[in-house]
């Protein structure tokens, strides 16, 4: 199956478009016409399913058959300090949707080379990930300046800390029946200043095993733990 | 720490010798001059620390200090239906290096759409994860071309098989103490026929949650759940 997005504003109660890219996707690339079933997501909870009734210059019109929706789950806030090779990067945030991520917000770790983040790129990384899961919530992506910018708002959520010297290494699943905040490093991982800042915060600092994980692996596998 | 690579016949009982890649890497790219301390693998369990006594052409020469061995842990053997896109691929091979599997078997699953695979450039991608995460063994990269090739010889190992739909989600971790193989499938999956041959091999068939993933994405995340 596949799925394509338009935004909430492009729905109405029977019928809705797809519009620019996700049109033109579906037109050239996938050949829908028109009486073809569609299946479309809203990015905030709600899967349309319906048939084509129009095609024009970028636009595609759905008659609306059928709406299922999700509520929205507990946050599963990722916290990525920026990662200089840029496709590793990428790899975190696809992996990161794909697995249950709610939210992403990038920041420039003490150990972070690299200062500059294509937002906009990243953010169409998230939506095809989520398209691709089928998962009917677009996480956004934002970025900060810093660790305690990053952390800041979230005081309501529990912060689980991926840190490669934790003596606490992680035997367990976390139920996901609660908001979280769970904060990977960048390659080199989290400085000591960083680590005692989110200890002040109440943070819990695992390990995910005795050997080296990549940035975009810590993602994977801690994001997996989530059930 | 960076750590290197060179195979058992290469290593006497003071001595080792880094040939070829690995001594141009260290000499041309990390700048290791004599008299630096480098750390080396054998890939079959041995770490060696040491220092460089003499650098020449392609060949640098260690005098052995301490070794660090680790036993052979049980085996977490990966089969992977090959996946199309090469990238997506590699990334696979490489994620299931960093996150523990013990040898890898590719196979041409009947929703595989490409047949041929580099098995010299997956066994250096495997090489430079097992450095990177400082992992003593190096997985070897096999390939079959079915399914039941690629089993033969597991007859004592516990299969797990990934399967969109299967009913049973797994909420749990597994405790790596016997020897385990874990089948994941191509993009699209593994076929009926392929989960009835699986099944008659007694596999458990486990669903990694109610969202599609891609293969390498559940490559890691099953293997997340092995402690």
């Amino acid at each position: 199956m596949n799925l394509f997005y338009t935004p909430p504003e492009k729905v109405q109660e029977h019928k809705l478009i797809l519009v620019d890219d996700e049109a033109r996707h579906a037109e050239k690339v996938l050949r829908y016409r028109v009486g073809d079933t569609i299946h479309v997501s809203d990015g905030v909870g709600s899967r349309h399913e319906g048939h084509i009734s129009f095609i024009g210059n970028k636009t595609i019109q759905v008659d609306i058959r059928q709406t299922y929706s999700e509520q929205k789950p507990c946050e599963l806030v990722l916290a990525l300090g920026l990662i200089k090779n840029r496709q590793r990067l990428e790899y975190a945030v696809e992996k990161a949707v794909e697995l249950g991520a709610t939210e992403i917000v990038l920041f420039k770790s003490d150990h972070s080379e690299r200062g500059k983040v294509n937002r906009d790129r990243l953010q169409a990384i998230a939506l095809s990930a989520m398209k691709q899961s089928l998962r009917p919530f677009l996480p956004r992506i934002y970025y900060n300046e810093t660790l305690s910018d990053a952390v800041t708002g979230y005081n309501d959520h529990v912060f689980i800390v991926a840190h490669e010297k934790a003596n606490d290494e992680t035997l367990e699943l976390f139920k996901h029946d609660k908001n979280y905040l769970i904060l990977v490093g960048p390659e080199g991982g989290f400085s000591d200043d960083e680590i005692n800042t989110l200890q002040k915060n109440k943070a819990r600092v695992i390990s995910l095993g005795k050997y080296r994980l990549r940035s975009e692996t810590a993602v994977a596998a801690l994001l997996s733990r989530f059930v």
